[in-house]
Protein backbone atom coordinates (compact mmCIF):
# COMPACT_ATOMS: atom_id res chain seq x y z
CA UNK A 1 0.00 0.00 0.00
CA UNK A 2 1.45 3.63 -0.55
CA UNK A 3 0.73 6.81 0.69
CA UNK A 4 -0.88 9.08 -1.69
CA UNK A 5 -1.22 12.91 -2.16
CA UNK A 6 -3.39 14.35 -4.54
CA UNK A 7 -3.13 17.94 -5.58
CA UNK A 8 -6.28 19.42 -7.10
CA UNK A 9 -9.95 18.43 -5.83
CA UNK A 10 -11.71 17.29 -9.24
CA UNK A 11 -13.86 14.88 -10.61
CA UNK A 12 -10.01 13.00 -11.51
CA UNK A 13 -9.03 13.12 -8.05
CA UNK A 14 -12.36 11.84 -6.90
CA UNK A 15 -12.26 8.81 -8.83
CA UNK A 16 -8.75 8.00 -8.05
CA UNK A 17 -8.68 8.84 -4.64
CA UNK A 18 -12.29 6.90 -3.77
CA UNK A 19 -10.37 3.39 -5.63
CA UNK A 20 -6.86 4.50 -3.30
CA UNK A 21 -8.60 4.45 0.04
CA UNK A 22 -10.86 1.59 -0.88
CA UNK A 23 -7.56 -0.60 -1.86
CA UNK A 24 -5.87 0.80 1.41
CA UNK A 25 -3.25 3.30 0.76
CA UNK A 26 -3.41 6.64 2.95
CA UNK A 27 -4.57 9.41 1.24
CA UNK A 28 -4.18 13.33 1.51
CA UNK A 29 -6.05 15.78 -0.37
CA UNK A 30 -4.42 19.17 -1.29
CA UNK A 31 -6.52 21.87 -2.61
CA UNK A 32 -6.74 26.01 -3.17
CA UNK A 33 -10.34 25.75 -1.63
CA UNK A 34 -10.03 23.85 2.19
CA UNK A 35 -13.35 23.68 2.91
CA UNK A 36 -14.21 21.60 -0.19
CA UNK A 37 -10.99 19.06 0.59
CA UNK A 38 -12.16 18.66 3.97
CA UNK A 39 -15.75 17.82 2.95
CA UNK A 40 -14.01 15.31 0.14
CA UNK A 41 -11.78 13.58 2.92
CA UNK A 42 -15.18 13.79 4.96
CA UNK A 43 -17.01 11.68 2.04
CA UNK A 44 -13.70 9.29 1.53
CA UNK A 45 -13.43 8.24 4.74
CA UNK A 46 -10.71 5.69 5.41
CA UNK A 47 -8.50 8.37 7.22
CA UNK A 48 -8.29 10.81 4.17
CA UNK A 49 -6.20 13.97 5.79
CA UNK A 50 -6.32 17.60 4.04
CA UNK A 51 -2.69 19.35 3.79
CA UNK A 52 -1.71 22.75 2.91
CA UNK A 53 -1.63 23.55 -1.22
CA UNK A 54 1.71 24.30 -2.03
CA UNK A 55 3.35 22.50 1.26
CA UNK A 56 5.52 19.51 1.26
CA UNK A 57 3.26 16.66 0.59
CA UNK A 58 3.04 13.96 2.56
CA UNK A 59 2.40 10.99 0.01
CA UNK A 60 5.42 9.52 -1.70
CA UNK A 61 3.24 9.61 -4.48
CA UNK A 62 2.08 12.56 -5.66
CA UNK A 63 -0.99 12.89 -8.42
CA UNK A 64 -1.47 16.40 -9.65
CA UNK A 65 -4.64 16.31 -10.67
CA UNK A 66 -4.81 19.88 -11.89
CA UNK A 67 -6.37 21.00 -15.72
CA UNK A 68 -3.33 20.89 -17.77
CA UNK A 69 -3.84 24.53 -18.23
CA UNK A 70 -2.60 25.21 -14.63
CA UNK A 71 -0.75 21.98 -14.41
CA UNK A 72 2.99 23.77 -15.11
CA UNK A 73 1.99 26.29 -12.69
CA UNK A 74 1.42 24.57 -9.74
CA UNK A 75 3.93 22.31 -10.20
CA UNK A 76 6.44 25.10 -10.19
CA UNK A 77 4.92 26.56 -7.75
CA UNK A 78 4.94 23.60 -5.72
CA UNK A 79 8.27 23.58 -6.43
CA UNK A 80 11.06 21.65 -4.32
CA UNK A 81 8.17 20.75 -2.32
CA UNK A 82 8.16 17.91 -4.75
CA UNK A 83 11.87 16.85 -4.47
CA UNK A 84 12.15 13.10 -3.66
CA UNK A 85 8.68 12.16 -4.54
CA UNK A 86 6.88 10.46 -7.95
CA UNK A 87 4.82 12.89 -9.33
CA UNK A 88 1.96 11.15 -11.58
CA UNK A 89 0.91 13.67 -14.31
CA UNK A 90 -2.73 12.72 -14.98
CA UNK A 91 -3.42 15.62 -17.37
CA UNK A 92 -5.25 15.99 -21.07
CA UNK A 93 -3.15 18.28 -22.97
CA UNK A 94 -5.95 18.16 -25.79
CA UNK A 95 -6.57 21.70 -27.12
CA UNK A 96 -10.44 23.23 -27.74
CA UNK A 97 -12.20 21.41 -29.72
CA UNK A 98 -10.55 17.68 -28.96
CA UNK A 99 -8.67 17.41 -32.24
CA UNK A 100 -5.02 17.86 -31.27
CA UNK A 101 -3.41 18.89 -28.50
CA UNK A 102 -2.04 22.05 -27.03
CA UNK A 103 2.11 21.14 -26.66
CA UNK A 104 4.59 21.87 -29.14
CA UNK A 105 6.17 19.08 -31.18
CA UNK A 106 8.93 16.57 -29.80
CA UNK A 107 7.16 17.31 -26.29
CA UNK A 108 4.55 16.64 -24.10
CA UNK A 109 2.47 17.84 -20.87
CA UNK A 110 4.40 15.25 -18.82
CA UNK A 111 7.91 16.55 -20.05
CA UNK A 112 6.74 20.31 -19.83
CA UNK A 113 6.65 19.60 -15.75
CA UNK A 114 9.13 17.92 -15.59
CA UNK A 115 10.80 20.77 -16.46
CA UNK A 116 9.75 22.65 -13.66
CA UNK A 117 9.98 19.98 -10.41
CA UNK A 118 12.95 19.39 -8.95
CA UNK A 119 15.76 16.75 -10.10
CA UNK A 120 14.93 14.16 -7.65
CA UNK A 121 11.28 14.33 -8.92
CA UNK A 122 10.48 11.37 -10.52
CA UNK A 123 7.57 11.98 -13.41
CA UNK A 124 5.45 9.38 -14.39
CA UNK A 125 2.38 9.92 -17.04
CA UNK A 126 -0.94 8.21 -15.95
CA UNK A 127 -4.37 7.70 -15.72
CA UNK A 128 -4.85 10.30 -19.00
CA UNK A 129 -6.21 7.62 -21.30
CA UNK A 130 -9.20 6.75 -18.84
CA UNK A 131 -12.25 9.35 -18.70
CA UNK A 132 -13.30 10.04 -14.94
CA UNK A 133 -16.45 9.10 -14.88
CA UNK A 134 -15.27 5.46 -15.89
CA UNK A 135 -13.15 5.20 -12.97
CA UNK A 136 -16.34 5.62 -10.56
CA UNK A 137 -17.64 2.88 -11.76
CA UNK A 138 -17.00 -0.91 -10.58
CA UNK A 139 -14.49 -2.59 -12.64
CA UNK A 140 -10.68 -2.93 -14.00
CA UNK A 141 -9.67 -0.68 -16.92
CA UNK A 142 -6.17 -0.47 -18.39
CA UNK A 143 -4.25 2.13 -16.98
CA UNK A 144 -1.25 2.88 -19.56
CA UNK A 145 1.74 4.88 -18.39
CA UNK A 146 5.32 6.07 -19.42
CA UNK A 147 8.07 7.46 -17.36
CA UNK A 148 11.98 7.47 -17.31
CA UNK A 149 12.85 5.82 -13.32
CA UNK A 150 12.28 2.05 -13.60
CA UNK A 151 11.69 2.50 -9.75
CA UNK A 152 9.25 5.11 -9.56
CA UNK A 153 7.42 2.98 -12.47
CA UNK A 154 7.28 0.12 -10.27
CA UNK A 155 5.62 1.92 -7.56
CA UNK A 156 2.96 3.67 -9.58
CA UNK A 157 2.33 0.51 -11.15
CA UNK A 158 1.95 -1.15 -7.41
CA UNK A 159 -0.18 1.38 -6.85
CA UNK A 160 -2.26 1.09 -9.78
CA UNK A 161 -2.83 -2.35 -9.14
CA UNK A 162 -4.04 -0.98 -5.30
CA UNK A 163 -6.51 0.42 -6.82
CA UNK A 164 -8.18 -2.59 -9.00
CA UNK A 165 -7.22 -1.35 -12.16
CA UNK A 166 -4.30 -2.87 -14.71
CA UNK A 167 -1.25 -1.22 -15.28
CA UNK A 168 0.42 -1.14 -18.28
CA UNK A 169 4.00 0.34 -19.31
CA UNK A 170 4.26 2.22 -22.44
CA UNK A 171 7.94 3.12 -22.17
CA UNK A 172 9.76 6.14 -21.21
CA UNK A 173 8.84 9.59 -21.08
CA UNK A 174 8.56 10.56 -24.07
CA UNK A 175 5.95 8.38 -24.51
CA UNK A 176 3.56 10.67 -22.91
CA UNK A 177 2.88 12.43 -25.97
CA UNK A 178 1.62 9.02 -27.32
CA UNK A 179 -0.38 8.70 -24.42
CA UNK A 180 -1.93 12.35 -24.43
CA UNK A 181 -2.93 11.71 -28.54
CA UNK A 182 -5.52 9.15 -26.78
CA UNK A 183 -7.02 11.84 -25.54
CA UNK A 184 -8.03 13.64 -28.19
CA UNK A 185 -8.72 9.79 -29.94
CA UNK A 186 -11.25 8.87 -27.16
CA UNK A 187 -13.00 12.35 -27.94
CA UNK A 188 -13.37 11.80 -31.28
CA UNK A 189 -14.70 8.06 -30.90
CA UNK A 190 -17.09 9.82 -28.43
CA UNK A 191 -18.66 11.68 -30.44
CA UNK A 192 -18.89 10.06 -33.52
CA UNK A 193 -20.82 7.40 -32.37
CA UNK A 194 -19.38 4.86 -29.62
CA UNK A 195 -20.54 7.68 -26.88
CA UNK A 196 -18.53 8.82 -23.63
CA UNK A 197 -19.36 5.64 -21.96
CA UNK A 198 -16.10 4.06 -23.14
CA UNK A 199 -12.66 3.10 -22.28
CA UNK A 200 -9.51 1.91 -23.83
CA UNK A 201 -8.46 -1.56 -23.57
CA UNK A 202 -5.76 -3.40 -24.58
CA UNK A 203 -6.31 -6.98 -25.17
CA UNK A 204 -3.77 -10.05 -24.69
CA UNK A 205 -4.59 -12.85 -27.45
CA UNK A 206 -3.88 -16.16 -26.55
CA UNK B 1 -20.37 -6.55 -50.59
CA UNK B 2 -17.38 -4.47 -51.68
CA UNK B 3 -14.69 -4.52 -54.64
CA UNK B 4 -11.71 -3.89 -53.32
CA UNK B 5 -8.21 -3.56 -54.62
CA UNK B 6 -5.19 -3.65 -52.89
CA UNK B 7 -1.82 -1.80 -53.88
CA UNK B 8 1.08 -3.48 -52.34
CA UNK B 9 1.94 -7.17 -51.11
CA UNK B 10 2.66 -7.44 -48.11
CA UNK B 11 1.74 -8.61 -44.41
CA UNK B 12 -1.13 -6.44 -44.51
CA UNK B 13 -2.75 -7.14 -47.58
CA UNK B 14 -2.56 -10.65 -47.17
CA UNK B 15 -4.13 -10.41 -43.66
CA UNK B 16 -6.59 -8.15 -44.90
CA UNK B 17 -7.26 -9.82 -48.33
CA UNK B 18 -8.03 -13.31 -46.69
CA UNK B 19 -10.47 -11.69 -44.62
CA UNK B 20 -12.03 -9.96 -47.42
CA UNK B 21 -12.23 -12.83 -49.70
CA UNK B 22 -13.99 -15.08 -46.90
CA UNK B 23 -16.60 -11.72 -46.42
CA UNK B 24 -17.53 -12.16 -49.90
CA UNK B 25 -15.62 -8.73 -51.10
CA UNK B 26 -14.15 -8.77 -54.87
CA UNK B 27 -10.57 -9.14 -54.33
CA UNK B 28 -8.14 -7.38 -57.02
CA UNK B 29 -3.93 -7.30 -56.29
CA UNK B 30 -1.47 -5.15 -57.31
CA UNK B 31 2.16 -5.17 -56.91
CA UNK B 32 5.51 -4.18 -58.01
CA UNK B 33 6.10 -8.48 -58.56
CA UNK B 34 3.68 -9.58 -60.70
CA UNK B 35 4.37 -13.53 -59.97
CA UNK B 36 4.13 -12.51 -56.43
CA UNK B 37 0.69 -11.53 -56.86
CA UNK B 38 -0.39 -14.48 -59.18
CA UNK B 39 0.68 -16.62 -56.23
CA UNK B 40 -1.25 -14.75 -53.55
CA UNK B 41 -4.63 -14.59 -55.72
CA UNK B 42 -4.29 -18.35 -56.17
CA UNK B 43 -3.77 -18.79 -52.09
CA UNK B 44 -6.09 -16.53 -51.32
CA UNK B 45 -8.65 -18.06 -53.98
CA UNK B 46 -12.50 -16.73 -54.44
CA UNK B 47 -11.60 -15.09 -57.81
CA UNK B 48 -9.06 -13.06 -56.45
CA UNK B 49 -7.48 -11.35 -59.92
CA UNK B 50 -3.96 -9.42 -60.24
CA UNK B 51 -4.33 -5.96 -61.80
CA UNK B 52 -1.34 -3.93 -63.19
CA UNK B 53 0.70 -2.01 -60.48
CA UNK B 54 -0.19 1.82 -61.52
CA UNK B 55 -3.00 1.17 -63.87
CA UNK B 56 -6.76 2.17 -62.58
CA UNK B 57 -7.90 -0.26 -60.04
CA UNK B 58 -10.95 -2.09 -60.66
CA UNK B 59 -12.45 -1.80 -56.69
CA UNK B 60 -14.38 0.90 -55.52
CA UNK B 61 -11.90 0.54 -52.43
CA UNK B 62 -8.50 0.34 -52.83
CA UNK B 63 -5.99 -0.32 -49.95
CA UNK B 64 -2.77 1.04 -49.90
CA UNK B 65 -0.71 -1.31 -48.45
CA UNK B 66 2.64 -0.17 -48.97
CA UNK B 67 5.48 1.08 -46.03
CA UNK B 68 5.05 4.96 -45.78
CA UNK B 69 8.30 5.69 -46.75
CA UNK B 70 7.17 5.08 -49.97
CA UNK B 71 3.37 5.78 -49.51
CA UNK B 72 2.63 8.96 -50.93
CA UNK B 73 5.16 8.87 -54.03
CA UNK B 74 2.72 4.81 -54.79
CA UNK B 75 0.08 7.48 -53.73
CA UNK B 76 1.47 10.01 -56.63
CA UNK B 77 2.46 7.69 -59.13
CA UNK B 78 -0.91 6.24 -59.52
CA UNK B 79 -2.58 9.86 -59.47
CA UNK B 80 -5.70 10.16 -61.62
CA UNK B 81 -5.99 6.58 -61.82
CA UNK B 82 -7.67 7.14 -58.23
CA UNK B 83 -10.08 9.42 -59.68
CA UNK B 84 -13.29 8.66 -57.61
CA UNK B 85 -11.81 6.06 -55.45
CA UNK B 86 -11.73 5.10 -51.94
CA UNK B 87 -8.41 5.22 -50.40
CA UNK B 88 -7.44 3.55 -47.28
CA UNK B 89 -4.36 4.46 -46.03
CA UNK B 90 -3.34 1.92 -43.11
CA UNK B 91 0.33 3.06 -43.27
CA UNK B 92 2.19 3.69 -40.02
CA UNK B 93 4.51 6.08 -39.56
CA UNK B 94 6.49 6.14 -36.50
CA UNK B 95 10.24 6.16 -36.76
CA UNK B 96 12.88 4.01 -36.72
CA UNK B 97 12.68 3.27 -32.54
CA UNK B 98 9.43 3.65 -32.66
CA UNK B 99 9.27 6.59 -30.51
CA UNK B 100 7.54 9.18 -32.63
CA UNK B 101 6.45 9.21 -35.87
CA UNK B 102 8.20 10.62 -39.12
CA UNK B 103 5.53 13.23 -40.51
CA UNK B 104 5.84 17.02 -39.10
CA UNK B 105 2.79 18.22 -36.40
CA UNK B 106 0.28 19.38 -37.51
CA UNK B 107 -0.43 16.72 -40.07
CA UNK B 108 -0.38 12.72 -40.93
CA UNK B 109 0.40 10.10 -43.08
CA UNK B 110 -3.15 9.97 -44.05
CA UNK B 111 -3.23 14.10 -44.85
CA UNK B 112 0.14 13.87 -46.73
CA UNK B 113 -1.33 10.82 -48.86
CA UNK B 114 -4.97 13.01 -49.52
CA UNK B 115 -2.15 15.97 -50.98
CA UNK B 116 -1.32 13.91 -53.75
CA UNK B 117 -4.22 12.20 -55.03
CA UNK B 118 -7.14 13.38 -57.10
CA UNK B 119 -9.43 15.64 -55.31
CA UNK B 120 -12.69 13.19 -56.06
CA UNK B 121 -10.47 10.52 -54.05
CA UNK B 122 -11.57 10.23 -50.62
CA UNK B 123 -8.97 9.35 -48.45
CA UNK B 124 -9.75 7.44 -45.04
CA UNK B 125 -7.14 6.13 -42.59
CA UNK B 126 -7.60 2.78 -40.79
CA UNK B 127 -6.50 -0.70 -40.04
CA UNK B 128 -2.88 0.89 -39.09
CA UNK B 129 -4.32 0.36 -35.28
CA UNK B 130 -4.02 -3.24 -35.73
CA UNK B 131 -1.01 -5.55 -36.06
CA UNK B 132 -1.06 -7.33 -39.30
CA UNK B 133 -0.33 -10.81 -37.42
CA UNK B 134 -3.17 -10.02 -35.24
CA UNK B 135 -5.76 -9.84 -38.05
CA UNK B 136 -4.45 -13.15 -39.32
CA UNK B 137 -5.72 -14.37 -36.13
CA UNK B 138 -9.64 -15.55 -35.78
CA UNK B 139 -11.72 -13.00 -34.18
CA UNK B 140 -12.97 -9.31 -34.02
CA UNK B 141 -10.81 -6.44 -34.02
CA UNK B 142 -11.63 -2.96 -33.42
CA UNK B 143 -10.56 -1.09 -36.46
CA UNK B 144 -10.65 2.80 -35.67
CA UNK B 145 -10.88 4.96 -38.71
CA UNK B 146 -10.92 8.30 -39.83
CA UNK B 147 -11.93 10.42 -42.86
CA UNK B 148 -13.68 13.80 -44.51
CA UNK B 149 -16.14 11.91 -46.56
CA UNK B 150 -19.13 10.78 -44.51
CA UNK B 151 -20.16 8.62 -47.33
CA UNK B 152 -16.95 7.02 -47.97
CA UNK B 153 -16.83 6.62 -44.44
CA UNK B 154 -19.64 4.53 -44.75
CA UNK B 155 -18.39 2.37 -47.32
CA UNK B 156 -15.82 1.83 -45.22
CA UNK B 157 -17.41 1.03 -42.02
CA UNK B 158 -19.76 -1.76 -44.64
CA UNK B 159 -16.62 -3.08 -45.68
CA UNK B 160 -14.70 -3.52 -41.98
CA UNK B 161 -18.34 -5.15 -40.91
CA UNK B 162 -18.00 -7.82 -43.81
CA UNK B 163 -14.30 -8.48 -42.37
CA UNK B 164 -15.58 -9.72 -39.33
CA UNK B 165 -14.10 -6.42 -38.01
CA UNK B 166 -15.72 -3.76 -35.60
CA UNK B 167 -15.70 -0.41 -37.33
CA UNK B 168 -15.05 2.97 -34.90
CA UNK B 169 -15.36 6.45 -36.65
CA UNK B 170 -12.40 8.46 -34.99
CA UNK B 171 -13.86 11.93 -36.66
CA UNK B 172 -12.39 13.95 -39.41
CA UNK B 173 -8.78 13.02 -41.30
CA UNK B 174 -7.25 15.55 -38.81
CA UNK B 175 -7.54 12.77 -36.26
CA UNK B 176 -5.17 10.86 -38.49
CA UNK B 177 -2.35 12.12 -36.63
CA UNK B 178 -3.75 10.31 -33.21
CA UNK B 179 -4.51 7.11 -35.11
CA UNK B 180 -1.12 7.14 -36.48
CA UNK B 181 0.26 7.93 -32.32
CA UNK B 182 -0.88 4.65 -31.75
CA UNK B 183 1.73 3.01 -33.77
CA UNK B 184 3.82 4.23 -31.43
CA UNK B 185 1.88 3.52 -28.14
CA UNK B 186 1.52 -0.37 -29.31
CA UNK B 187 4.99 -0.57 -30.02
CA UNK B 188 6.35 0.71 -26.65
CA UNK B 189 3.43 -1.26 -24.69
CA UNK B 190 4.23 -4.51 -26.43
CA UNK B 191 8.32 -3.70 -26.20
CA UNK B 192 7.38 -3.21 -22.58
CA UNK B 193 5.99 -6.25 -20.95
CA UNK B 194 2.41 -6.59 -22.79
CA UNK B 195 4.73 -8.42 -25.95
CA UNK B 196 3.04 -8.34 -29.39
CA UNK B 197 0.53 -10.29 -29.19
CA UNK B 198 -2.16 -7.57 -28.69
CA UNK B 199 -5.00 -5.56 -29.58
CA UNK B 200 -6.14 -2.47 -28.59
CA UNK B 201 -10.12 -2.23 -28.08
CA UNK B 202 -12.56 0.22 -26.94
CA UNK B 203 -15.09 -1.37 -24.11
CA UNK B 204 -18.40 0.19 -24.44
CA UNK B 205 -19.68 0.08 -20.67
CA UNK B 206 -23.13 -0.97 -19.25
Amino acid sequence: MSSISFIGLGGMTNAIAARAVKGGNTVELMGRDAAKAKSLAATLGGGATVGTFGAVPTGDIVVLAVPYTSAVQVAAQYGSALAGKILIDISNTFNADATGVVTPEGTSGAQEIAEVVPESAHVVKAFNTVFGHVLTQEGSRDVLFAGDDAEAKATVSAFVTSLGLRPLDAGGLEMARWLEGVGPLLMGLAQNGAGFNIALGINTLN
